[in-house]
C-alpha cells in the first residue's frame, strides 16, 4: 500500500548517515515501465530549493525514471553549489540505474531533499546512501521508502487504492508547515495505468489543488514541496480520465488526511467547511480565512466553539473575492448550531470538542458551492516545537 | 498627555459595573469647541459590531461632538436589539449633555464598544455610567478615560504632542488581535489645531495606513476597530496640512508602539523592516508576509535567528505584488547579516535575541523604497491567554 502497490515500481529507502539519529534517510523509487509518464507539481514559493529547479525541468516533459529523496537537508539556499550538487545526485542515480541495465538519463531522475535550509548536503554519505538504496530496490520496498522520508513525521504516510484491474499509490512526508502551495511536504504518486502525459498533468494538478492545497496547517509555505506522479502501464489497463483523476485524488486525499493527523504539536484536525457560497473559489477563500486565525485555532486547542472568531475571520474576506450577507451566516461546529444569523444561536456548551477532530460548518447562504479545508489547532507543543527546532 | 491635553475637550471614565473587577469601563470625551471638525477610520471587516455601523455615519458629515466609550462587551454579533442600544445610548448621552447646557444632538455622537462578542449589552449599568461619566467631565480627566476603555491592556496607552502653539493627543486600548485594518482596538485623538474636515479626514487616513495598519500582532482584524479624530481649534493656531499630518502621525506612531508593547502574552517586539523594494506597497506586503509567519514568530520566541523562514515567508508574495530577486535578497536579524545572497551570511550565534526589541532587515536590492510592519512573537502565553478567555 505505496509506492511499490503498483505494478511496475521497485523502492527502496536506506540510513546513509544524513540523519543523526540512523534512521532511514535515502529513499530511490524507479518506474519500470514499460510505460514512463509522469507529471510533477511543485511549490510556488519563490525561494525554491536547488532540487525544485532542477526537478520541475525534469518533469517538464512528461517523462520521469526514478526518484531520488533525502531527509536530513534540504538544499534550499544553498547557491549554485547546490544545484550542483542535486545535479549531480541525479547523474549519479542514473549512472547507478545502468549498472543494473536500466536506460536511466539523468535528466529523467527527480530529486527531492527535505530537512534544514541553508545547509550544504553531505555529498559523499549521499552518494554512498544511493548506492546502497539501488542495491536494496524491491517490489515490497514501499515502507522502507516511505520510512526514509520522514524528518519530524511520527509515522510513514502512505496509501493505495485498487479497482478495475489497476491501481494507483503513494506516500508523503510532512508534519506540520502545511499549507497552500502544499507543505514542507514531498509526496511520490505511482500507478500501474496507461496514461498519456497531458492527462497525468491535468489529474494531479485538479487532485492536488483539491487534497494537498487544502490542507493548511499553519499558513506557512516551504521552499521544497514536490508532488511527483509516475505511471508504469503495467496493468495495460486505461482507465477514463475521470476515473483516473478520482482515484488519484482519493490517494492524495488519504495522504493529506495523514498529514494534518501528523502536524507537528497539534492536539486538534479541524476541517472548516463552508457551504452554499456563491463559488468553490468564494468557499474557499473564507474556509482558507478561518483557518489562517490564530485566535481560533487557539480557541479550539481550549475546547472553545468560539464562533466570535470564526466569523470575524469569514467578515476579512472581501465581498469581491465571496459575496455573501454578514448578517445572515450560520456556523455549526460538530453539530451544534452555535451561531444563527451572525447572533448566538443554541448553547454553546452542547458543543463537545474532546475529540481529535472538529468540524466546522460555515453556511454563506448566498449560492450552491462549497469546500473544505484542513488545519489543526494552535497549541503549547506547537510553539514549543517551532521555537526549540531549528529549520 | 492624552485625549484632555488639547484645549477644548473634557473627558472622564467611571465604574459602572459593565466589567465584573468593579474596574473603570465607562469612558465619555467631548469636544467643547469652538470648533467640532472629526474623522473616523473603521475595521474593514465585513461583520461589524453594531458600534461601527452607527458611528461610520455619525462621523461621515466630518462633524463629532463627542464620543462615548464601553468596556466589558463588544455589542457585535447582536442583531438589530444591538444596533438600538448603541442608538439609544448616543441619544441619552445627547440628552445628557444638553442638560449641562451643551447643543449636542444624538448624530453627532460617536459610540465604541470593546470586550466579548454576541452578548448584549447591560443597557441599564450603561445609561447609569453615562450619567456618572458626564458629571465627572474634567479638563484633566484623560487618565480615567484611557482607564475606562482598557480590557485585556495591562496599562493604559496615551500619547501627546505639542509645539508652535498646537496640541495633538490621543489614547488608545488593544492587548493582541491587532492586524491591519487595525486591532482589536478603540482610538480617540484630540487636537486644537483648526483645520477642515477635508484635511482631517485626508490626515487622519494617511496616518493610520503608516502606524495602527502596521501593527500586526496576530494577523486578526476585530469586528469593532475605530479610530476618531476631533479637532477643537481651540489654539486658533492653522497650521500647514503636512505639519499637522505628520503630528498626527507622532501620536498615532506612539500609541501603536504601546500597543505591540502590551501584545497579550507576547515576550519580544519585532519590527519586520524591507528596504529597496520597487514601491512602499511591495515593501509592505514582503513584511506582511514575515510578519504573519508562526514559524518566524516562534523562532523568535525561541531566541532563534532563523532566516530560513524569514525568506521562505518572502518567498510566497507574487512576483506581479513585489518584484524582486529571490537569489539575491539579504536579512539581517539585530545587525548581523545572517543571511547574504539567499544564502548563509554571518554567524547566527553573533544575533542577540535576549532582548524585548527585534529589528529585523531585508534587503530586496530592487528599489528605493520601504516600510516597517511591527509585530510580536508566538509564545507559549500567547496560546494560553488565547485558549482560555472567551472573546
Amino acid at each position: 500500500m505505496s509506492v511499490t502497490a503498483a505494478q511496475g515500481f521497485v523502492a527502496s529507502g536506506v540510513a546513509a548517515g544524513l540523519k543523526s539519529t540512523g534512521a532511514k534517510d535515502v529513499t530511490v523509487v524507479v518506474n519500470d515501465g514499460p510505460l514512463k509518464v509522469a507529471a510533477g507539481v511543485f511549490t510556488t514559493n519563490r525561494i525554491e530549493a536547488a532540487p525544485v529547479t532542477w526537478s520541475r525541468q525534469v518533469a517538464s516533459d512528461g517523462r520521469v525514471d526514478a526518484v531520488v529523496l533525502n531527509s536530513g537537508g534540504a538544499n534550499a539556499c544553498t547557491g549554485p553549489e547546490g544545484f550542483a550538487d542535486t545535479h549531480h545526485t541525479a547523474e549519479h542515480l542514473a549512472t547507478q540505474l545502468q549498472a543494473t541495465g536500466r536506460d536511466v538519463g539523468p535528466g529523467d531522475v527527480v530529486v527531492c531533499s527535505t530537512g534544514l535550509i541553508g545547509v550544504r548536503l553531505p555529498m559523499d554519505s549521499l552518494l554512498a546512501g544511493v548506492d546502497s538504496a539501488v542495491a536494496s530496490l524491491d517490489a515490497e520496498g514501499g515502507q522502507a521508502a516511505a520510512e526514509g522520508i520522514m524528518t519530524t513525521d511520527s509515522v510513514p504516510k502512505q496509501a493505495a487504492f485498487h479497482g478495475d484491474g489497476w491501481t494507483a499509490g503513494g506516500m508523503a512526508k510532512g508534519a506540520g508547515m502545511l499549507a497552500p502551495g502544499m507543505a514542507t511536504m514531498l509526496c511520490v504518486v505511482t500507478t500501474d495505468a496507461v496514461v498519456d502525459p497531458a492527462t497525468a498533468k491535468a489529474a494531479l494538478a485538479s487532485a492536488v489543488s483539491r487534497t494537498l492545497n487544502r490542507v493548511d496547517s499553519d499558513g506557512c509555505m516551504s521552499t521544497n514541496d514536490t508532488v511527483v506522479l509516475m505511471a508504469s502501464g503495467a496493468s495495460a489497463v486505461s482507465p477514463e480520465a475521470s476515473a483516473f483523476e478520482a482515484r488519484l485524488t482519493e490517494v492524495l486525499a488519504s495522504l493529506s488526511r495523514q498529514l494534518v493527523a501528523d502536524a507537528e504539536g497539534a492536539s486538534h484536525d479541524i476541517a472548516v467547511t463552508i457551504v452554499n457560497a456563491t463559488t468553490e473559489a468564494a468557499a474557499e477563500a473564507v474556509a482558507r480565512a478561518i483557518t489562517r486565525s490564530n485566535l481560533f485555532k487557539a480557541a479550539i486547542f481550549g475546547n472553545d466553539p468560539n464562533w466570535g472568531r470564526i466569523i470575524a475571520a469569514a467578515g476579512t474576506v472581501p465581498e469581491s473575492v465571496a459575496p455573501f450577507d454578514p448578517r445572515t451566516i450560520d456556523v455549526s461546529v460538530n453539530g451544534v448550531q452555535v451561531c444563527r444569523n451572525a447572533g448566538v444561536g443554541d448553547d454553546r456548551d452542547l458543543v463537545d470538542l474532546t475529540g481529535r477532530e472538529v468540524l466546522v460548518e460555515v453556511d454563506l447562504k448566498a449560492g450552491h458551492a462549497s469546500a473544505t479545508i484542513w488545519t489543526n489547532d494552535l497549541t503549547h507543543d506547537y510553539v514549543h516545537e517551532n521555537s526549540a527546532y531549528s529549520s
